[in-house]
């Protein structure tokens, strides 16, 4: 049997991700002794890199990881039920991992989970993951060879295989309906701009924006990070009167403009329209119901369990998306503009 | 090495919960050939059971595992968050195992997080757990030598031990501020009657009644099963003008409660005046936020954290109950009663 990142690492006594990091080329924060004796290990034992096939000879435990962002975040809640109802018909258990929106702990227990012997991993980045990390994860998955898939949030690479939502659609969805409404000055708070989810809602509602003669404008976009204080902020950062729409790049953080227009004696819709995406629970059941986007949860929580059985069985690499149609809901947070 | 349920699993090629069940007396489901070649293999091995004491001799994976009932039940995935940044503190990860309310998933999770070598599992009863389950999924852990502690829910059994809250407390203040606000006539929606924690919200409301003179009456109280569904069900269940107020047991079922009211067009609190429990995030946000009864869910999860590394350490079995103090949180949803 051929040597594996595992062996290396036991050999030398650095950690997986250590010796994953070097062998990639990626190792320059570690001690140029810790590289010399990691490579040469790896040139010992003849070790090479296996990139895209996953071993053949991996006992089945019938068990999948799922590493989510913020399990008390409902949309998050709600998409790992669907997927966990997706790994029973395919007679899996599943082990939830929360990584509080940490890259740090993705890898953590990315590496835990494969010591354990779960036979794939469904993986959502998290909000801090830049371009290199996101790239370092999807290797040390590799490297594990462990099936993998990332669900929900991706980066621009090929490689990131999964299940997605078409955020751009989401994004247009929302902002067409409040300009289908009269509304011009339409503000938005976004997501965490490095993840791709929250960049793609972004830019639909700029191609909403732009098909319709109207000019994106830097001062009314809060870059916010999903929170109900983002949105929050938001309208504590944008002048009063500037705009009569927003639309929050989700429940949580349109929970928080709502609030804040609210606490501030400005009612919604009638001064402000505003719009959401996930159609959480809790977006039905507040002050004014929130006009949102809906992501099919329960659908893509099939697919992803589906979607890594396959992997797992084909021992291959997913570098496809599987795409999945958001749909507006509206209801009574957006009207039409007043002085029209 | 003394020898354990596992090894006779192994050996005769049972389940390890159908071996714990047999050398407890309790297979009778089970066929006479298997009881007896469980039983003579046991023998054979000069097995003896260890009821209160874990092993000694086992490796630390520094991981806990955690067995709760509904991920997307905003209580459950709150009390999850809570008790990850206690294992946190105490450098433990945590792995979420979800169960659907389903006593069969709980018995599958801990056979699995066993088989993964967890140091401990904090385990959350399922609303469908006997007191018979409840006691042969206690035996289970025990017989697998597993450190646990019960979190929220349980069974009526000294053994049981772990975090919880005083539900009677609970349940009195919240019938009580509806006492004190002139209302007599106040219905119940219970949780599930197997649970302990549900009857001892309904014991703190009886109680509060009697207190005061009032006879709990059969037909005004409704088994639901903290479903925001068995809220709205009680409303279609209970004669109209037969109450001036409601306590659900939980908040998802004072959804549904006050849903069903506003749906047929009796407002809260003018009309009728609503109480929940558990002071989920949406309980605020909600069209008349709801007064609750909050749970200390932050300092739960620390507390869980803690019990279970000492268990861990102490290499013994819990036995008594760490219990918090719920509060009363007054919001709009309560009101005097009209006709006062």
């Amino acid at each position: 049997m051929r040597a594996s990142i595992k062996d290396i690492a036991k050999i030398t006594g650095y950690s997986i991700t250590t010796v994953s990091l070097v062998l990639n080329d990626k190792g320059d924060k570690f001690s140029k002794t810790a590289r010399e004796r990691i490579q040469e290990t790896a040139k010992n034992l003849n070790y090479r890199p296996n990139r895209h096939a996953v071993s053949l000879v991996k006992q089945h435990s019938k068990t999948f990881g799922l590493i989510v962002p913020d399990i008390s975040n409902h949309y998050f809640a709600q998409l790992a039920t669907g997927i966990e109802r997706g790994c029973q018909k395919y007679g899996r258990m599943m082990f939830l991992c929360n990584t509080n929106d940490q890259h740090v702990r993705n890898i953590e227990y990315i590496n835990q989970l494969a010591e354990m012997g779960v036979d794939g991993i469904f993986d959502i980045l998290s909000g801090d993951t830049t371009q290199e990390q996101g790239m370092e994860e999807l290797q040390l998955m590799n490297d594990l060879e462990i099936p993998h898939i990332f669900v929900d949030r991706f980066l621009d690479a090929p490689e990131f295989g999964g299940i997605r939502n078409d955020h751009i659609r989401g994004g247009y969805l929302a902002t067409k309906h409040l300009i289908d409404l009269g509304h011009r000055r339409i503000a938005c708070v976004t997501g965490p701009k490095l993840l791709h989810d929250a960049r793609q809602r972004y830019e639909g509602y700029c191609k909403a924006l732009i098909e319709n003669g109207i000019r994106p404008e830097e001062q009314m976009v809060y870059q916010g990070d999903y929170s109900v204080q983002s949105g929050e902020e938001a309208i504590s950062a944008w002048p009063k009167d500037s705009y009569t729409a927003v639309f929050a790049c989700n429940d949580a953080s349109a929970m928080g403009v709502s609030r804040a227009l609210m606490s501030r004696g400005i009612s919604i819709p009638q001064e402000v329209s505003v719009v959401g995406y996930d159609d959480a629970i809790y977006s039905q059941m507040v002050q004014v119901p929130l006009t949102t986007v809906r992501q099919p949860i329960q659908e893509m929580g099939m697919a992803a369990a589906k979607c890594l059985m396959d992997v797992v069985q084909d021992h291959t690499m997913l570098q496809e998306h599987i795409v999945f149609e958001p749909q507006l809901i509206v209801r009574a947070s957006t009207a039409r503009r007043r002085d029209l």
